[in-house]
Parts: C-alpha cells; structure tokens; sequence
C-alpha cells in the first residue's frame, strides 16, 4: 500500500474507534445527543487522535489503553469548533460544506452540545482506567494531565482567547502575540496528541518532553504553511478565497516576516521533527508529517 | 458555636480552599482568567464543596486529597450558570445583585469563561493525584468518574437540555419530564459531591449508593421547596417575584400535585435523606439539610 491507501485505512479505523465512543441517541436529552455525533461525525482528517495511536504504538504501546483517549481529543477538538462557529464568535454558518451545528440544532444546543461534549471528553478519557492494571494507573494520571493542561487556559483556549482580543483589538498584532495564538490554538492540542501516545506507552520523561517539542514544531509549521497557501495557491486548490488575509489586513506569519523566510521556517520546524523523533524518512509517521506540511490546501 | 456561626465559618474556610486553586490574572489570555474568578466568586452557598467536604469527614476521611474535589465540583457549578445566563438561554443580565459574566466581559468571553472554568475543573481535580499515594489511585479515578458522569450528557447537562426543550415545547410538561429535569439538573451535582466525599475517605460501594440515593432526595426536596416558596411566600422574603410560575404558566411540583401533596414530599424526602446516613438530629450535617430544604427563601 502507498502512503494515501495507508492514510485512508487508518482513518477508517479510528473512525470505528471514535464511534465505539459515542453516546446512544435515545432519553430526554436524545437531542444533544444527536448535535453531538453530528459534530463529531461531520469529517476532518483525525489527525489527533492518528497521532496518539501512531506514538503509542512508535513507543511499543499494545493494547486498547488509547483509544478512550484519542476518542477523547476528538471530541475536544470537536466542541472547539462547534463554539468558535457559534454567532458570537466566529459566525459560521458552514464547516466542511455542511450546516454547523448552531444552525441546524439552534444557538442554544450549540453551546450545550459544545459543553456535553468537552464533558464527555473526560468521561470518556477515564474508561482508559477500566483498560488498565491499576499500576498503570499513575500513566493514565499523567496522560489526564496533559490532556486538560494543552486544552484549557494554558493550551487551547488561552490561544483562543487571545485570537479573539486580537481581531477585536485596532493595534496591529505583534509577532509575540501571534506565535502565542499559534503556539496554543493549534500547536497545543497536537502536543497533547503526541505526549499522551508516549506517556501511556511509558515514554520517559526526556522522552515525552521531545514528543512537546515535536508538537510545537509540527503545529506552528502546519499553520505557516497555511498562511503560505493563503499567499500562493489558487482558488481551485484552496476551495476558499486566496489573499483572505491580506485583503482583511490580518496579520500572519508571511506578513510579517515575508514569504521566503516562512518557507524557510516550515523546512527547518519539519526537518527538526522528523529528526527529534529520529524517524526514518519513509516510516509512515514521517510520512504523515511531511503530507500535513507541505501540502497544496 | 450555633449552627449559623458555625456555617458561617465553614463558608469562609471553603471560600479559602477555593482561591489556592483559583487560576492567576497574567498573560495573554488575562481577561480570561479575570472572567472565571468573577464568576466564582460571585458568591453562593458553596453548598456542594461544603457537601463534599462534611461527608468525606464524615466517613473518616483526613487530610487534603478532597480539596482539589471541592474547588472543581463549585467551578462546574459556576460554568453552568455562566453558560445558563447567556443571551441564547435565559438571558439574565444580573445574579446574586452582580451583573453577569457575558454582561461585564462580552458573549464570547463569556461562552469561553464557561468553557474554560469546565476544563479546568478537570485540571483541578487532577491535583487530587498529587495528594495521594498511588494506592489511593483508584479511589481518585472512581470520584473523577462521578464527577464527570453526574455533570454530562446522564447528569447536568442532559437536565438542562431537558428544561429548554420543555420551555419552547407548546405541550406542557409531563410529571415524568419534570422530575427527569429535577433529578438531573438540580439533584446530580448534588449526588456527586455527596459520592465524591465518601468515595475519597474509603466508603464502600453500599454506602456511595445510599449518598446517590440521601443526594438525590435533598435536590429533589430542594427543588419542590422552590416551587412551595413560589407560591407561599411574600415578595419581601423572597427577594423576588412571587406566583411567577403560575404566572409563566410554568408546570411545577405544586402545580402538579397541589400544595399539600409537595409538602408532604418534602417533609418524607427529608426524613429519608437524615435516616438513610444515620445521621444524629443534632449533627450539622442533619441541620444542613434542614436550613437547605425548610427554607424561607
């Protein structure tokens, strides 16, 4: 199988993971139950959770212990993007080309089944507790850690928070603020991704601190490489307007330290990845970085 | 010490375990930060950490491995408001005399205060690991389950999607919906730091089943006392409007069953809640229930 036929597997397989994780949509509460698994089941690459399983498994991890866990970051990721669609946020009224889920279930239910799903995120990350010996259990502890550490106001909501301030702010963002957004909006949750497939697999600590770094590397080159695109690609690449941000003086990466030095950076921050983790070139986690960085959309 | 100056006191000594988990007002995401503690210390009775606290001494428990527990349990408390207090659900502009979080810090703020004060109530209550021997590992993840589980989609959250799809329902509520919303939306939170007390100091499953059971009827007793109040009450007792559930042509507890009928039910539910811990009538805890459900406002 070639890399794209591995790729597509994969997804398919922790598709069937993430929906053993579900809630049934039956009771009372039967329609937050559905604005749920709609969120979750409306696409994306899953590439957080492929990240759990394939460190866990380049660390020597067996065993079922992970999947709570990459359901989990799923869902967190999920109900990240159910709120930041919600009117008094981003506004949106489409994601992946269907309905978000404020507009199909009501601003209400988006905010509850934005709430029901980062809840159930952590129900769902504590049955990794049913699938281990209880000497594991200090493992899972820390995993738990990460995990509400990279999410929450020191990971992905703090660089959240900051996003929003910034577009409302009229000074222009500084470089400062714009790796914090980037470092804590994307780069975190990919960290977590990473840190939890080492430290269930018993990754040492020295360990589990490269697999941060490695996130940070992979995160903040993934979105320069999108505000490359944004510059380069086409419209018919991107299936979105190109020049966006320029057009809405939003300052990025390229605006502010030019296209040649961003290309630069997403070479050097790729290149340090594959070498921290000292991946062969054609392992499929090599692989993987390199087609979610240097891609055309 | 009578029971008021002794109540009193306790306020203040969990109003003190509360601020050391409290998050600092630094960074980028600042306003944030600002945002939660607002809205945690807002006031209240602090009824749930004091619950938690009151049966974890209870059952024998000592030292500080309930702390991170009780700080979590009133976060969760309060992100429910927050969220319940947002123009897309009930759309109050003042609580306890204060304005409200997305009133002083802008709608997204508030969604993202809310969210933020979920997720780090998980990160709190992992502390818990921090203060325990491994040994006591699986106590910790046993109270983690019922704090999530009474909180989610089976508890809280599914009581509260309930009760806002019974408000836009041209039907009125059944007796059954009525006590589902009851049961999950009031009861839960209260079940989970009466379990989540004993759980930490050691009870056996028996015992966590007959706090699930005394949680429940003191939330449901609350709840129908509500309703009573509504009805019984003055103006200047209450604080607030009275008969505004007949007036809303709201389905209540009273309204159902008629007034002598609910207060027996509290009367019974109450009783049942003091003998099923064997509690001794001058016990605190037996009076805590009493102030909490005959109540005059």
């Amino acid at each position: 199988m070639n890399f794209n036929e591995t790729l597509t597997t994969k997804v398919q397989n922790i598709e069937k993971i993430i929906k053993q994780f579900l809630p049934e949509e039956t009771g009372y509460q039967k329609t937050v139950l559905e604005a749920m698994n709609y969120s979750v089941l409306a696409g994306g690459k899953r590439l957080r959770p492929m990240l759990v399983q394939e460190v866990f498994e380049a660390f020597g991890g067996t065993g079922d212990v992970a999947w709570p866990f990459m359901a989990a970051i799923e869902m967190i990721h999920t109900y990240s993007l159910v709120h930041d669609d919600l009117p008094a946020m981003d506004n949106d009224e489409y994601r992946r080309g269907r309905k978000t889920t404020h507009v199909l279930y009501g601003e209400a239910m988006g905010i509850l089944a934005g709430d029901a799903l980062l809840n159930y995120a952590f129900e769902t990350a504590f049955r990794a507790f049913d699938k281990a010996e209880t000497t594991k259990y200090p493992r899972i502890a820390k995993a738990l850690k990460v995990l509400a550490g990279k999410a929450g106001i020191y990971g992905m909501i703090g660089g959240q928070v900051c996003d929003i301030e910034s577009e409302d702010s009229i000074e222009p963002i500084t470089a400062e603020q714009l790796m914090f957004i980037h470092e804590h909006k994307t780069a975190a949750l990919i960290q977590a991704s990473m840190m939890i497939g080492g430290i269930l697999a018993g990754a040492t600590d020295e360990k589990v601190a490269e697999l941060e770094r490695t996130g940070y590397d992979l995160g903040i080159a993934f979105q320069i490489q999108d505000d490359i695109l944004d510059v380069t690609s086409t419209f018919e690449e991107l299936g979105k307007p190109i020049g966006s941000d320029e057009k809405n003086h939003k300052q990025t990466y390229v605006t502010i330290y030019g296209l040649e030095h961003a290309k630069a950076e997403v070479k050097r921050l790729s290149e340090e990845a594959i070498s921290l983790l000292g991946l062969d070139s054609d392992s499929f986690l090599a692989k993987l970085f390199e087609s979610l960085i240097y891609r055309s959309k």
